[in-house]
């Protein structure tokens, strides 16, 4: 499987993606508001930097993240082909999921996240286009 | 410029290579003790996760990372040919960089990094193999 994304908690997305497309020659691909998010992809040449920026006052996992651990890196992201199988063969090998099943996310794509607990502390979400 | 790879802080590489691989399929492309850390590369398809465990006990900045934070997400890295342009450009705009020139790397590879204050909370480094 290959890397899709890293996902980047931020109070101002839009500013840093004009800093990123300064210091990393990086084009926004995608942008969208979901899910009480306004979310940019940043096209890194075949993977993408997605900023995560709150935009309502709610408790939503992105809001929570910038109050506990300030801005910066909250998941990795993994390309898959197969989301339900991926999800199942995780399981079987004793992952914790957070998703039981694969749900509607970010840019029309099928995702499920995997409780860091399991992945050495580190949030990781599958996604299929 | 595309992503190179994401650095993650653990106790265990080799553990969580090994979970790694089970989950998302990814093999061990290269692995060595550099700098106070044990590092193991897992290939994802393009991109890398570096995987880094201290292995004295020094207050390096895996260890450090470590005890403030927990395991987990370290840093992103992002792959330049011509990292001395890379690293004139950001300071140029603006960026507070953490090594003031490229500076050799695991992997062989010429590195630097730039000041997360600087980028979203974001530690980001430059790589140029």
């Amino acid at each position: 499987m290959a890397l899709d994304h890293v996902g980047i908690a931020t109070e101002d997305a839009a500013g840093l993606a004009e800093r990123f497309g300064a210091v990393f020659e990086t084009q926004i691909a995608h942008s969208e508001t979901f899910d009480g998010m306004y979310i940019i992809f940043l096209d890194m040449n075949g993977t993408y930097l997605e900023l995560l920026e709150p935009v309502d006052d709610s408790d939503g996992p992105i809001a929570t993240f910038l109050a506990q651990r300030d801005a910066g890196i909250h998941h990795i992201a993994i390309m898959t082909e197969d989301i339900a199988t991926a999800l199942e063969n995780a399981r079987a090998v004793g992952i914790e999921c957070i998703d039981e099943t694969p749900r509607q996310g970010a840019w029309g794509h099928q995702v499920a996240f995997l409780h860091p607990r399991s992945t050495g502390g580190v949030l990781c979400e599958f996604v299929q286009q």
